[in-house]
């Protein structure tokens, strides 16, 4: 447990495409402590985790033994990690997380999965704008996946505006991530979800049930970031400018514009590189506010979702949540946001 | 003017993307002669043409010496080929047509222009399942795009079953045709349209005002085909079979299952290859069967748009009907359809 005045001591288990963003946001805030990294890994991963002077651990002793024989400093083991640590964010891969839960429980440390795992694995989940207080001082959380992040943030904004009666979006996900994309991914061709309504839409709803929600989802050729169409029906008519101040409300949503440039995926992406954010991360829901279209009582955007990078200022304001130590939502989200650069985008690209 | 009985003799202006996939129908129908072909062309298309036998003319004198020149034997210029034909499709690039018409008019042919035009350079604009009747002993029309003619297709099949109340879509465009993709196209990143609504929605109406329907549009980087997300309002609240019944009324829309592994735009593609259509050619609008959703009065679904073949069969039913050899429509429809094997999928990866 961290005690106030204290940094959170934060283990990071899985040092991949999450684990690497949320150790390097952690060593970012001034009231938490990245303790280590375990992994399993040997290869040039783990020596950029070491070079940037992160101590790393084995996730078992026979992990330990062959990332010290491929060269890499070991400082010991998962169970040693967690042994000196606050809190423990999983990172690794999909439905792994589920598995070392009962472990994390026999250590009484408090843990954060991600939204790869089941509701039911913590039976509570998270986005800071919707639910940050519902989280205070519990065991454990679930920071809920990219797309799902994004659909809350909007929709609960539009929610707490008074303005959202229902929603319907299409997704269209990126095909894999960039770091390996040379393993293999779809080309020339687009492969629609199975099943309609999607994941996502059920997944919203996990962290606030009265959202009215569907989704349709298929994956696209391409590997920078989820790209989000949306149709909502509002509660009554009203003019372009509400929504875009409604948006506004929310730190985590910001208005970006075709016009200025910013008309695709990669342009965006760009101007995060050009803005020295580390691995070029839009934290932020990027939503065209020049796209956007009221008709009546019905609205119409798109907005651009970072896979990799959404999630990452969530799951700092969940090790906040856990810990106790700050209490006001707000706070926290105000903190983690400029610490991370969140919001800080030229004002000549965007609306805020 | 084709008189009963005689064959209707077709000019086909423009031999690119469209025009040698009419030019093909054409020379399938039975109560049609293909007398030439006009392009500009000088190198292997051009030898395509001449070496399916298929009489060419150019465009100009000019073009006409340079076709010669590059070894082609043309036959005259577009004049003479006019001169001698009962109707003229018009297939050149877009903005072209419009260029064309006043020598159309000055030469009394009846004319076809395709989507790339605005619907009052010929005041019809047509699409066969909704509106042959209109168009019979016309001048001209306009045969929609691609894009409009899915949605014509498909939502006016569920306004004749009197279910639909309104449509909101979501169109994801294929980046270039596979032909010029070595040209330049769009590579790993989306590109949203700049308008919500995108302007197929406006444009389905031009065929039925009565359409209440909404498109937004992206473009993808594949070649393939397009792909549509449809969220759709319907009168009341139905079941899925009351839908598939309702689309299995028009010809032009085949049932796919994605479970029987046509999961992908390639693969649908593959299977027009295996059933030996030329150019692969998918004529229908091919909208999966097992992942169609009814939720209360709500109507989801998904499906593939061949932006190279859609309009083929729409082309020969509007020479049909300006012609006024045919003046039924569901007889030019079914015409069209076994001369160009339309609907003819083996039945057990279909619904049909």
């Amino acid at each position: 447990m961290s005690i106030k005045g204290k940094k959170t001591r934060i283990a990071v288990n899985g040092y991949g495409v999450i684990g690497k963003r949320v150790a390097d946001a952690v060593m970012l805030q001034d009231d938490m402590e990245l303790v280590g990294v375990a992994d399993i890994a040997t290869d040039w991963r783990t020596s950029a985790a070491g070079a940037k002077g992160i101590t790393l651990f084995g996730a078992t002793l026979d992990h330990a033994a062959a990332m010290r024989e491929a060269g890499h400093e070991i400082a010991g083991v998962l169970d040693d990690l967690l042994a000196v640590s606050d809190i423990v964010v999983d990172c690794t891969p999909k439905r792994i997380a589920a598995q070392n839960v009962p472990r994390y429980r026999e250590q009484g440390i408090k843990f954060i999965v991600h939204g790869g795992e089941k509701h039911e694995v913590t039976g509570h989940s998270f986005v800071a704008d919707a639910n940050y207080a519902s989280a205070i001082g519990r065991d454990s959380t679930r920071v809920v996946s990219c797309n799902t992040t994004s659909i809350v943030r909007t929709l609960s904004t539009l929610k707490r505006a008074g303005l959202l009666k229902k929603a319907r979006g299409t997704l269209l996900r990126r095909a894999t991530d960039p770091w390996e994309s040379h393993l293999g991914g779809i080309m020339n061709t687009l492969v629609p979800e199975a099943d309609i309504p999607s994941h996502q839409g059920p997944d919203a709803q996990s962290v606030d049930p009265d959202l009215d929600v569907v989704t349709m989802a298929v994956k696209v050729p391409e590997t920078l970031a989820h790209l989000h169409y949306w149709t909502v029906q509002l509660n009554r008519a009203v003019d372009k400018e509400e929504v875009l101040q409604a948006f506004a409300a929310s730190s985590r949503i910001v208005m970006i514009d075709a016009g200025a440039g910013l008309g695709a995926l990669n342009s965006v992406k760009e101007l995060m590189a050009d803005m020295g954010r580390p691995h070029d991360n839009l934290y932020e829901v990027a939503l065209w506010a020049d796209m956007l279209k009221v008709q009546g009582d019905e609205l119409f955007y798109a907005y651009m979702v970072d896979n990799q990078a959404i999630v990452i200022p969530e799951t700092i304001d969940a090790i906040r949540a856990l810990s106790g130590t700050v209490r006001d939502g707000a706070a926290s989200i105000k903190k983690t946001n400029k610490a991370l650069g969140v919001g800080d985008l030229p004002r000549q690209v965007t609306r805020q």
